[in-house]
């Protein structure tokens, strides 16, 4: 048995306990059901009126730790329909469970621990000793409707935590106090980094100011670093015929899922994916041996019709921005290509301070090596591309692991998992190799001896969807982001009214000098000034006060690093360009 | 009579004396309708079988000018529609015609000169001695459908060109070939700057490297300019619901023009215009007059549903991408805001050398000073606001024409009309003031006094749409960009095997330095090169043969100012920057 599997058991066992204790304090409430959950537990009952509310928790949380000892395992029988339905004859929610698993066929059982019986499929700890009573706590309440149609009553969920040990308890509870402080839709808000809009829409963000600059600080340095390896950059429009994603075959698959865009003449969709598009640039003239690789590279948003329940902050839009890139290259030329593109991960990364030992890990998907049918491509091309990418993943030294069978139908490839602040794990590069668009849109290159030849594809992105992205680093920095990422990176904050001036003049230099900068024109003490700019989490200050303006030069107070002492306007902007 | 009335009246002169030559030497055409147009006139005429080709237009024109010398006056009667149908009993088109102005009770007029008669609502010369037989000629032949409706029958329609002399008929035709040669769909592909896909749709360019650098280099300039006057970028979705636009007032004016987008659960619409999303970027936070003036801009594409019959290569296309700000200020604030948004103007078309006397004229459209009430937005307001404007325009010398009752309800503006280099007019840049649509969305701020107001907002756009400007730019310059805004700035062009080695160098720092730069891998002879880079209209081509590897230099072709001998790869790239 697995941990998963043990802590299952255990949280379920706990589901018990609580119903165990409602109906001792509520004894009119109806017992509905109770699973165990990713962190814990919950049980949804009917309590008719006088649902308990959260500071009822403690006491019911007393009586189920008194309740425990008096527990020793949960004994199940197998019994008849008639049994159970004359047991919960007054209790019309498990008599609808009853008569569903009468109507299956399948067994009906009943575990009882104590003086508690509840109908139950099974799965609880083997003996209640093994539960630790300071291992777990109620944590709140919600509504819930029965079995999740909101047609239905709503009911009382009531939800504990649980783990094997109070230390784990308390850990997961910081995590979680952490998590919440680090919500980056909270610290979006209180940056000014994001807002939405009703009169637009769910799922569809708009970007301040502020946002904006990291958007493009993101993009900016993305392009910078690839500028190294012969990218260019392209443009596509945001619609297409669907002509063109019957040629890819994604009409065929994800058909029903596309924002269908209609013209008084002509239906098109909204791209879900900028792959075909790019083709079609590739497709626009005759290509040559010579020519290849061909990188285009483009940070354009796609549209996907997510449903409104799935939606959540940045983590989860409808318009998703992709620091695309689609490479077109020989088979010879994959092994250099990966490798490049694996630079600008690591290097980008590495700006964030995420790329480092422990700090991330790869996946290398590769074919099912018993079902090589079941590819296209070609077997020889597979072969060598796959022990290409294993060689690369070896020699880099990666945390890596091969994972046979993972693999798309099309091509091999790598995903790259960053852990945040709080050991929470991100998918974010990726660098997936093509063997089948190529060919679906009959793209060629001619090669040396004159032959017409199919390009191999890759596809990258180095982070991902620019929102779901910031929405990572956002709680992994909680906002003290670095430097060239900050939307804002430099204050400049005058002591007084008569070093105004003086501060505008810094303020107009450091932004003609292409700093994002602010001028805090206030009217409170220099301590409130440092203390909001310190709630900004803005990288540098620039204090300002009489020996500032008569030596010509600025205070500056680092976010990170503290006082640095006076330096000339020029000397700061030389150090932070 | 003015000059355009004049010559309409000579151009639908020459009308009838075509159809009198087609009679003669087709005696068996049905004549139809045959207009003046903007630049001659054309007939339609139904041939039966034997209609002429192009190769016949000189032997028409030709008959046209024997005909001439033999009329005299156009002799106009009015005849009864029985008259008018017995003359034309064999042509079922002018009998439809006669039918429909007997109908409609109107006069039924036939017009004679010489030997020929034409059913005709007049409109002629009043001698024909004022035709000038050297200013016209026929020009081309095209099929057209009887009243321009396809499911009628096939016509064949004969152009002419016609002017009062030959002079302007020879400039006009220069001109024209001229633009032909400079069509920017033609440069475009000669210059692999954009294409299209049959896959994609009509209207919905894709923008190569080349092109993609050119639209990257127009945004980044107006971003530069206008850097100093307090702007900030902003990001917002492609689509929204249409609440919005319910909002704004859109919906009920421009509904049915969107392009509608379904979803599974909600109906969005794609953005027409950028203002009503950027509202709500406004409205996300409590805004003092401390705040103000708020400037957001962004390069950002709007959809509308053209038509395909009017779409025309970057001309006129369904993804509009527009340098769209808006400002959102006092009252008080419009003369300030609307002056610096003028010098960016000034500053970027003087980068492309057409901002200069003669090259380009303002329009100010003011309020129907006789009816104030069709205005939104308060006659003081307006009243200061023009006042404003009429001085700016004034002050800033400009050659402006102020239209009064052009005015849009919400605001008055100043478009800007340049000329390119064949003398044709554009509307690109555009300044519009909006007492609407802030009140429309509930925009406020508080004022010093503590009370609640509604901001003023201005539209502004430097280049328009990008992809118009692009067209509008190709054709001005015919390919031979200004240095910053060519796609590629350099080649660099060794002149043998023994000089790639120092040239990939020369080419990987300037490239590093930030320049786009193409290096000539070919094993062209040196000529084939620099004929080849100078097809390309690069401004600067780097060669580099011995001499120039000993020195450690490259020597510098300009395309605009010829040889400037050699230079240090340092130097050059200083001088460039």
């Amino acid at each position: 048995m697995n941990s998963d599997e043990k802590l299952r058991k255990l949280r379920h066992s706990l589901a018990h306990l609580l119903a165990a204790a409602i109906k001792e304090l509520y004894p009119t409430a109806l017992p509905t059901i109770g699973p165990a959950t990713a962190t814990g537990f919950y049980y949804d009952f009917d309590f008719g009126g006088g649902a308990p509310s959260e500071k009822d928790l403690a006491r019911i949380e007393k009586k189920m730790k008194e309740i425990l000892p008096s527990w020793n395992t949960f004994d199940g029988k197998e019994v008849e329909a008639e049994e159970a339905r004359e047991l919960y004859k007054d209790n019309p929610y498990k008599l609808e469970l009853i008569n569903e698993i009468a109507a299956k066929g399948e067994p009906i059982t009943l575990y009882t621990s104590g003086s508690f019986t509840d109908l139950c499929r099974g799965g609880h700890v083997e003996n209640t000793r093994l539960i630790n009573p300071e291992g777990f706590e109620l944590s709140h309440i919600a509504g819930a409707y029965w079995r999740g149609n909101e047609k239905n009553k709503m009911l009382t969920r009531i939800y504990g935590l649980s783990f094997d040990t109070k230390e784990e308890l308390d850990a997961f509870k910081k995590m979680q106090e952490e998590a919440i402080k680090r919500d980056h839709r909270k610290i979006g808000k209180e940056m000014n980094l994001f807002t939405f809009s009703e009169l637009i829409g769910s799922g569809l963000p708009l970007f301040t100011p502020k946002g904006t600059a990291m958007r493009q600080a993101i993009v900016d340095k993305i392009n910078a670093l690839q500028s190294e390896y012969g990218y260019s950059n392209v443009w596509i429009p945001h619609i297409t015929k669907k002509e063109l994603y019957m040629t890819s075959g994604h009409w065929e698959k994800f058909g029903e899922e596309l924002f269908k865009v209609q013209g008084r003449e002509t239906e098109f969709v909204m791209k879900p994916m900028n792959c075909p598009h790019h083709t079609q640039i590739y497709a626009s003239e005759q290509r040559s041996y010579k020519d290849l690789p061909i990188r285009y590279a483009e940070a354009t948003t796609v549209y996907r019709d997510e449903q409104g329940g799935e939606l959540l902050g940045l983590s989860r839009v409808r318009s998703i921005t992709q620091d695309d890139a689609h490479l077109f290259c020989t088979a010879d030329q994959i092994g250099g290509e990966v490798k490049n593109i694996m630079k600008v991960i690591a290097q980008f990364y590495t700006a964030l301070d995420m790329y480092k030992p422990g700090g991330f890990r790869v996946r290398l998907s590769l074919r099912d090596p018993a079902q090589p049918e079941k590819y296209l491509g070609g077997d020889d091309v597979w072969k060598s591309a796959e022990s290409v990418l294993t060689n690369i993943a070896e020699n880099a030294n990666l945390d890596y692991e091969s994972i046979p069978g993972d693999a798309a139908f099309y091509g091999p490839k790598f995903d790259f998992l960053f852990k945040d602040a709080l050991g929470r794990e991100w998918q974010l590069a990726t660098i997936q190799l093509d063997f089948n668009m190529p060919a679906r849109f009959g793209l060629e290159y001619t090669d040396r001896d004159g032959s017409k030849k199919t390009p191999v594809m890759i596809h990258r992105a180095i982070a991902g969807s620019l929102e779901r992205f910031l929405s990572v680093i956002i709680e992994h920095f909680a906002g003290a982001f670095p430097y060239w990422l900050a939307p804002v990176q430099v204050k400049v904050l005058p002591i007084g009214e008569s070093h105004r001036e003086y501060a505008k003049k810094v303020y107009s230099t450091i932004k003609r000098g292409g700093l994002r900068a602010e001028l805090d024109q206030s009217d409170e003490s220099l301590g409130k000034k440092i203390r909001n700019a310190k709630t900004e989490k803005i990288p540098y200050l620039l204090v300002i006060g009489d020996k500032e303006v008569e030596a010509d030069k600025v205070a500056v107070e680092s976010r990170d690093q503290g006082s640095l002492g006076q330096q000339s306007i020029q000397d700061f902007l030389k150090l932070n360009k």
